[in-house]
Protein backbone atom coordinates (compact mmCIF):
# COMPACT_ATOMS: atom_id res chain seq x y z
CA UNK A 1 0.00 0.00 0.00
CA UNK A 2 2.47 2.47 -1.19
CA UNK A 3 1.01 5.92 -2.13
CA UNK A 4 2.35 8.98 -3.23
CA UNK A 5 1.23 12.12 -1.03
CA UNK A 6 -0.70 13.30 -4.31
CA UNK A 7 -2.49 10.23 -4.57
CA UNK A 8 -3.04 10.64 -0.67
CA UNK A 9 -5.16 14.00 -1.00
CA UNK A 10 -7.08 13.17 -4.05
CA UNK A 11 -8.44 10.04 -1.94
CA UNK A 12 -10.15 12.63 0.11
CA UNK A 13 -11.55 14.67 -2.99
CA UNK A 14 -14.91 14.39 -4.10
CA UNK A 15 -17.50 16.34 -6.65
CA UNK A 16 -19.49 18.36 -4.68
CA UNK A 17 -22.73 18.12 -6.58
CA UNK A 18 -23.92 14.71 -4.35
CA UNK A 19 -23.04 16.77 -1.42
CA UNK A 20 -25.36 19.54 -2.71
CA UNK A 21 -28.33 17.81 -3.48
CA UNK A 22 -27.95 16.18 -0.19
CA UNK A 23 -27.59 19.21 1.88
CA UNK A 24 -30.88 20.14 -0.14
CA UNK A 25 -32.92 16.98 0.91
CA UNK A 26 -31.61 17.65 5.06
CA UNK A 27 -33.37 21.17 4.63
CA UNK A 28 -36.03 20.21 2.90
CA UNK A 29 -36.78 17.38 5.33
CA UNK A 30 -36.18 19.78 7.94
CA UNK A 31 -38.78 22.17 6.38
CA UNK A 32 -41.37 19.33 6.63
CA UNK A 33 -40.01 18.37 10.67
CA UNK A 34 -40.62 22.38 11.61
CA UNK A 35 -43.35 24.67 10.27
CA UNK A 36 -41.70 27.78 11.25
CA UNK A 37 -38.69 29.00 9.50
CA UNK A 38 -36.53 29.96 12.71
CA UNK A 39 -37.06 26.86 14.12
CA UNK A 40 -35.19 25.64 10.94
CA UNK A 41 -32.79 27.58 11.32
CA UNK A 42 -31.73 27.05 14.53
CA UNK A 43 -31.81 23.36 13.85
CA UNK A 44 -29.48 23.70 10.98
CA UNK A 45 -27.29 26.23 12.91
CA UNK A 46 -27.24 23.64 15.72
CA UNK A 47 -26.07 20.56 13.66
CA UNK A 48 -23.42 22.91 11.76
CA UNK A 49 -21.93 23.23 15.45
CA UNK A 50 -21.89 19.58 16.12
CA UNK A 51 -20.14 19.21 12.64
CA UNK A 52 -17.96 22.09 13.46
CA UNK A 53 -16.33 20.68 16.61
CA UNK A 54 -15.85 17.49 14.86
CA UNK A 55 -14.47 18.85 11.47
CA UNK A 56 -11.71 21.46 12.82
CA UNK A 57 -9.54 18.20 13.81
CA UNK A 58 -9.70 17.03 10.54
CA UNK A 59 -9.06 20.64 9.28
CA UNK A 60 -6.00 21.49 11.64
CA UNK A 61 -4.78 17.68 10.14
CA UNK A 62 -4.90 18.00 6.57
CA UNK A 63 -4.57 22.09 6.42
CA UNK A 64 -1.30 22.62 8.18
CA UNK A 65 -2.49 25.70 9.19
CA UNK A 66 -0.89 26.90 12.63
CA UNK A 67 -2.69 29.33 15.69
CA UNK A 68 -3.39 32.55 14.14
CA UNK A 69 -2.12 35.37 15.45
CA UNK A 70 -5.23 37.92 14.80
CA UNK A 71 -8.53 37.72 14.00
CA UNK A 72 -7.96 38.73 10.55
CA UNK A 73 -5.67 35.82 10.30
CA UNK A 74 -8.60 33.90 11.50
CA UNK A 75 -10.81 35.09 8.92
CA UNK A 76 -8.49 34.92 6.20
CA UNK A 77 -7.81 31.08 6.92
CA UNK A 78 -11.43 30.29 6.89
CA UNK A 79 -12.10 32.28 3.67
CA UNK A 80 -8.97 31.04 1.66
CA UNK A 81 -8.33 27.65 3.06
CA UNK A 82 -11.36 26.67 4.85
CA UNK A 83 -13.97 27.39 2.53
CA UNK A 84 -11.57 26.23 -0.26
CA UNK A 85 -10.95 22.97 1.35
CA UNK A 86 -14.95 22.04 1.99
CA UNK A 87 -16.75 23.86 -0.01
CA UNK A 88 -14.37 24.68 -3.40
CA UNK A 89 -14.66 28.16 -2.93
CA UNK A 90 -13.10 31.20 -1.58
CA UNK A 91 -15.35 33.56 -0.25
CA UNK A 92 -13.81 37.28 -0.15
CA UNK A 93 -12.66 39.09 3.29
CA UNK A 94 -13.62 42.32 4.79
CA UNK A 95 -13.38 43.73 8.42
CA UNK A 96 -16.35 45.68 9.05
CA UNK A 97 -15.84 47.22 12.50
CA UNK A 98 -13.35 49.71 14.03
CA UNK A 99 -12.73 47.15 17.03
CA UNK A 100 -11.03 44.83 14.33
CA UNK A 101 -13.43 41.69 15.87
CA UNK A 102 -16.11 41.68 13.39
CA UNK A 103 -15.75 40.35 9.75
CA UNK A 104 -17.63 39.44 6.11
CA UNK A 105 -17.15 36.43 4.17
CA UNK A 106 -18.61 37.68 0.88
CA UNK A 107 -19.58 35.11 -1.64
CA UNK A 108 -20.21 35.88 -4.83
CA UNK A 109 -21.33 32.16 -5.45
CA UNK A 110 -22.57 29.90 -2.74
CA UNK A 111 -22.17 26.48 -4.22
CA UNK A 112 -24.77 24.62 -1.44
CA UNK A 113 -27.15 26.58 -3.38
CA UNK A 114 -26.33 24.94 -6.72
CA UNK A 115 -30.00 23.52 -7.47
CA UNK A 116 -31.67 25.51 -5.31
CA UNK A 117 -33.85 28.26 -7.73
CA UNK A 118 -35.09 30.20 -4.96
CA UNK A 119 -36.80 29.54 -1.72
CA UNK A 120 -40.60 29.13 -1.43
CA UNK A 121 -43.01 32.32 -0.66
CA UNK A 122 -44.19 30.40 2.49
CA UNK A 123 -40.24 30.31 3.56
CA UNK A 124 -39.62 33.95 3.17
CA UNK A 125 -37.41 33.75 6.29
CA UNK A 126 -35.46 29.96 5.90
CA UNK A 127 -31.25 30.98 6.27
CA UNK A 128 -30.85 27.66 4.00
CA UNK A 129 -27.40 27.34 4.50
CA UNK A 130 -27.74 28.33 8.04
CA UNK A 131 -25.37 25.09 8.99
CA UNK A 132 -22.40 26.96 7.37
CA UNK A 133 -22.79 29.10 10.43
CA UNK A 134 -23.16 26.87 12.90
CA UNK A 135 -19.90 24.83 11.63
CA UNK A 136 -17.70 27.89 12.04
CA UNK A 137 -19.12 28.67 15.07
CA UNK A 138 -18.32 25.23 16.63
CA UNK A 139 -15.18 24.65 14.83
CA UNK A 140 -14.26 28.39 16.04
CA UNK A 141 -15.49 26.64 20.03
CA UNK A 142 -12.91 24.22 19.29
CA UNK A 143 -9.76 26.36 18.92
CA UNK A 144 -11.39 28.78 22.05
CA UNK A 145 -12.56 31.66 19.98
CA UNK A 146 -16.30 32.34 20.82
CA UNK A 147 -17.87 33.95 17.63
CA UNK A 148 -21.42 34.69 16.58
CA UNK A 149 -21.90 33.54 13.13
CA UNK A 150 -24.85 34.48 10.65
CA UNK A 151 -26.18 35.12 6.99
CA UNK A 152 -26.03 39.29 6.49
CA UNK A 153 -27.02 39.01 3.21
CA UNK A 154 -28.18 36.06 0.71
CA UNK A 155 -28.53 35.92 -2.63
CA UNK A 156 -31.17 33.55 -2.50
CA UNK A 157 -33.48 36.48 -0.88
CA UNK A 158 -32.78 38.54 -3.41
CA UNK A 159 -29.32 40.44 -1.80
CA UNK A 160 -26.51 40.90 -4.75
CA UNK A 161 -24.08 38.69 -2.99
CA UNK A 162 -24.49 36.24 -0.04
CA UNK A 163 -22.67 37.66 3.49
CA UNK A 164 -21.97 35.52 6.47
CA UNK A 165 -21.02 37.88 9.23
CA UNK A 166 -18.25 36.57 11.64
CA UNK A 167 -18.22 38.71 15.85
CA UNK A 168 -15.26 37.26 17.41
CA UNK A 169 -16.78 37.47 21.52
CA UNK A 170 -12.67 37.39 22.78
CA UNK A 171 -9.73 38.74 21.57
CA UNK A 172 -7.13 36.29 21.26
CA UNK A 173 -4.49 38.61 22.60
CA UNK A 174 -6.24 38.18 26.27
CA UNK A 175 -4.76 34.59 26.40
CA UNK A 176 -1.91 34.72 23.79
CA UNK A 177 0.62 33.83 26.23
CA UNK A 178 -1.14 31.37 28.55
CA UNK A 179 0.04 27.86 27.01
CA UNK A 180 3.76 28.78 27.44
CA UNK B 1 -15.45 32.75 -19.17
CA UNK B 2 -12.83 30.46 -20.69
CA UNK B 3 -11.01 28.15 -18.05
CA UNK B 4 -9.13 25.28 -18.92
CA UNK B 5 -10.67 21.67 -18.87
CA UNK B 6 -7.94 21.04 -15.57
CA UNK B 7 -9.35 24.39 -13.78
CA UNK B 8 -13.01 23.35 -14.41
CA UNK B 9 -12.50 20.03 -12.66
CA UNK B 10 -10.60 21.57 -9.94
CA UNK B 11 -13.69 23.58 -9.63
CA UNK B 12 -15.72 20.74 -8.10
CA UNK B 13 -13.76 19.22 -5.88
CA UNK B 14 -14.05 19.48 -2.24
CA UNK B 15 -12.88 17.68 0.71
CA UNK B 16 -15.60 15.00 1.54
CA UNK B 17 -15.65 15.61 5.45
CA UNK B 18 -18.13 18.12 5.72
CA UNK B 19 -20.24 16.17 3.11
CA UNK B 20 -20.13 12.86 5.38
CA UNK B 21 -20.50 14.63 8.69
CA UNK B 22 -23.52 16.35 6.93
CA UNK B 23 -24.93 13.04 5.33
CA UNK B 24 -24.33 11.80 9.27
CA UNK B 25 -26.86 14.58 10.41
CA UNK B 26 -29.41 13.56 7.90
CA UNK B 27 -29.39 10.28 9.04
CA UNK B 28 -29.70 10.73 12.93
CA UNK B 29 -31.98 13.74 12.05
CA UNK B 30 -34.47 11.15 10.22
CA UNK B 31 -33.62 8.61 13.37
CA UNK B 32 -35.62 11.26 15.72
CA UNK B 33 -38.24 11.48 12.76
CA UNK B 34 -38.98 8.10 12.61
CA UNK B 35 -39.17 5.12 15.45
CA UNK B 36 -38.66 2.19 12.99
CA UNK B 37 -35.67 1.81 10.70
CA UNK B 38 -37.82 0.65 7.48
CA UNK B 39 -39.04 4.51 7.29
CA UNK B 40 -35.45 5.94 8.24
CA UNK B 41 -34.45 3.27 5.13
CA UNK B 42 -37.27 3.93 3.07
CA UNK B 43 -37.09 7.74 3.37
CA UNK B 44 -33.22 7.48 2.83
CA UNK B 45 -33.85 5.27 -0.46
CA UNK B 46 -36.74 7.94 -1.94
CA UNK B 47 -34.47 10.88 -0.91
CA UNK B 48 -31.77 9.33 -2.84
CA UNK B 49 -34.06 8.54 -5.93
CA UNK B 50 -34.67 12.33 -5.53
CA UNK B 51 -31.00 13.44 -5.69
CA UNK B 52 -29.97 10.25 -8.71
CA UNK B 53 -32.22 11.61 -10.87
CA UNK B 54 -30.93 14.91 -11.08
CA UNK B 55 -27.51 14.25 -10.35
CA UNK B 56 -27.13 12.24 -13.47
CA UNK B 57 -27.27 15.38 -15.73
CA UNK B 58 -24.16 16.43 -14.01
CA UNK B 59 -22.32 13.16 -14.19
CA UNK B 60 -23.24 12.72 -18.05
CA UNK B 61 -21.84 16.42 -18.44
CA UNK B 62 -18.76 15.99 -16.55
CA UNK B 63 -17.89 12.56 -16.88
CA UNK B 64 -17.94 12.50 -20.83
CA UNK B 65 -19.13 8.92 -20.15
CA UNK B 66 -21.67 8.01 -23.75
CA UNK B 67 -24.32 4.96 -23.69
CA UNK B 68 -23.32 2.03 -22.53
CA UNK B 69 -23.71 -1.45 -24.31
CA UNK B 70 -24.16 -4.05 -21.44
CA UNK B 71 -25.12 -4.28 -17.96
CA UNK B 72 -21.61 -5.03 -16.98
CA UNK B 73 -20.43 -2.06 -19.09
CA UNK B 74 -22.92 0.34 -16.71
CA UNK B 75 -21.84 -1.70 -13.43
CA UNK B 76 -17.81 -0.68 -14.39
CA UNK B 77 -19.13 2.70 -14.93
CA UNK B 78 -21.11 3.37 -11.57
CA UNK B 79 -18.25 2.23 -9.81
CA UNK B 80 -15.06 3.17 -11.34
CA UNK B 81 -16.75 6.58 -12.75
CA UNK B 82 -19.02 7.70 -10.71
CA UNK B 83 -18.28 6.45 -7.43
CA UNK B 84 -15.21 7.41 -8.07
CA UNK B 85 -16.28 11.18 -9.16
CA UNK B 86 -19.07 11.90 -5.79
CA UNK B 87 -17.09 9.39 -3.29
CA UNK B 88 -13.62 9.36 -4.02
CA UNK B 89 -13.45 5.52 -3.81
CA UNK B 90 -13.48 3.33 -6.37
CA UNK B 91 -15.22 -0.35 -5.47
CA UNK B 92 -14.79 -3.50 -7.27
CA UNK B 93 -17.26 -5.15 -9.48
CA UNK B 94 -18.50 -8.06 -9.77
CA UNK B 95 -21.21 -10.10 -11.08
CA UNK B 96 -23.36 -12.48 -9.29
CA UNK B 97 -25.76 -14.12 -11.56
CA UNK B 98 -25.43 -16.45 -14.53
CA UNK B 99 -27.98 -14.25 -16.21
CA UNK B 100 -25.80 -11.94 -16.17
CA UNK B 101 -28.38 -8.91 -15.05
CA UNK B 102 -26.95 -8.82 -11.16
CA UNK B 103 -23.82 -6.91 -9.78
CA UNK B 104 -22.24 -5.97 -6.49
CA UNK B 105 -20.55 -3.31 -5.83
CA UNK B 106 -18.32 -4.35 -3.21
CA UNK B 107 -16.11 -1.58 -0.81
CA UNK B 108 -13.29 -2.23 1.19
CA UNK B 109 -13.45 0.92 3.08
CA UNK B 110 -17.10 2.97 2.62
CA UNK B 111 -16.22 7.11 2.85
CA UNK B 112 -19.91 7.68 4.07
CA UNK B 113 -19.25 5.57 7.84
CA UNK B 114 -15.92 7.96 8.67
CA UNK B 115 -17.02 9.42 11.27
CA UNK B 116 -19.37 6.25 12.44
CA UNK B 117 -18.01 3.88 14.87
CA UNK B 118 -21.67 1.56 14.70
CA UNK B 119 -24.98 1.55 15.14
CA UNK B 120 -26.48 2.13 18.18
CA UNK B 121 -28.04 -1.26 19.63
CA UNK B 122 -31.81 0.03 18.73
CA UNK B 123 -31.11 0.76 15.22
CA UNK B 124 -29.66 -2.38 14.27
CA UNK B 125 -31.90 -2.84 11.01
CA UNK B 126 -30.70 0.72 10.12
CA UNK B 127 -29.20 0.75 6.44
CA UNK B 128 -27.27 3.77 7.08
CA UNK B 129 -26.08 4.66 3.35
CA UNK B 130 -29.17 3.51 1.67
CA UNK B 131 -29.78 6.79 0.08
CA UNK B 132 -26.75 5.61 -1.95
CA UNK B 133 -28.92 2.94 -3.48
CA UNK B 134 -31.65 5.49 -3.92
CA UNK B 135 -29.23 7.89 -5.79
CA UNK B 136 -28.03 4.99 -8.28
CA UNK B 137 -31.42 3.32 -8.60
CA UNK B 138 -32.64 7.30 -9.59
CA UNK B 139 -29.52 7.89 -11.68
CA UNK B 140 -30.27 4.52 -13.87
CA UNK B 141 -33.70 5.11 -14.09
CA UNK B 142 -33.30 8.45 -16.06
CA UNK B 143 -30.85 6.65 -18.97
CA UNK B 144 -34.04 4.07 -19.15
CA UNK B 145 -32.42 0.98 -17.02
CA UNK B 146 -34.78 0.00 -14.14
CA UNK B 147 -32.57 -1.73 -11.52
CA UNK B 148 -33.56 -2.69 -7.73
CA UNK B 149 -30.56 -1.47 -5.79
CA UNK B 150 -29.90 -2.80 -2.00
CA UNK B 151 -26.74 -3.54 0.47
CA UNK B 152 -26.39 -6.91 1.00
CA UNK B 153 -23.74 -6.67 3.22
CA UNK B 154 -22.70 -3.78 5.47
CA UNK B 155 -19.51 -3.24 7.54
CA UNK B 156 -21.45 -1.45 10.00
CA UNK B 157 -23.28 -4.19 10.55
CA UNK B 158 -20.35 -6.36 11.24
CA UNK B 159 -19.42 -7.98 7.52
CA UNK B 160 -16.20 -7.92 6.11
CA UNK B 161 -16.98 -5.60 3.72
CA UNK B 162 -19.85 -3.41 2.35
CA UNK B 163 -21.32 -4.65 -0.49
CA UNK B 164 -24.33 -2.78 -2.35
CA UNK B 165 -26.47 -5.31 -5.01
CA UNK B 166 -27.78 -4.15 -8.74
CA UNK B 167 -30.62 -6.11 -10.34
CA UNK B 168 -30.98 -4.77 -13.64
CA UNK B 169 -34.85 -5.61 -14.51
CA UNK B 170 -34.83 -5.36 -18.47
CA UNK B 171 -32.26 -5.87 -20.79
CA UNK B 172 -30.62 -2.63 -22.69
CA UNK B 173 -30.45 -4.72 -25.53
CA UNK B 174 -34.34 -4.85 -26.11
CA UNK B 175 -34.39 -1.28 -26.75
CA UNK B 176 -30.85 -0.98 -28.35
CA UNK B 177 -32.28 0.59 -31.62
CA UNK B 178 -35.07 2.27 -30.39
CA UNK B 179 -33.75 5.35 -30.82
CA UNK B 180 -32.14 5.40 -34.44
Amino acid sequence: MSRSPGRKQENHKISRELFVLTYGALVAQLCKDYEKDEDVNTCLDRMGHSIGIRLIDDFLARSGVKKCRSYSETADVIAQVAFKMYLGVTPSVSCSSATGNEFSLILDKNPLVDFVEELPAERASLCYCNLLCGVIRGALEMVHLAAEVSFLQDRLKGDAVTEIGITFLRKPEDRKHRRN
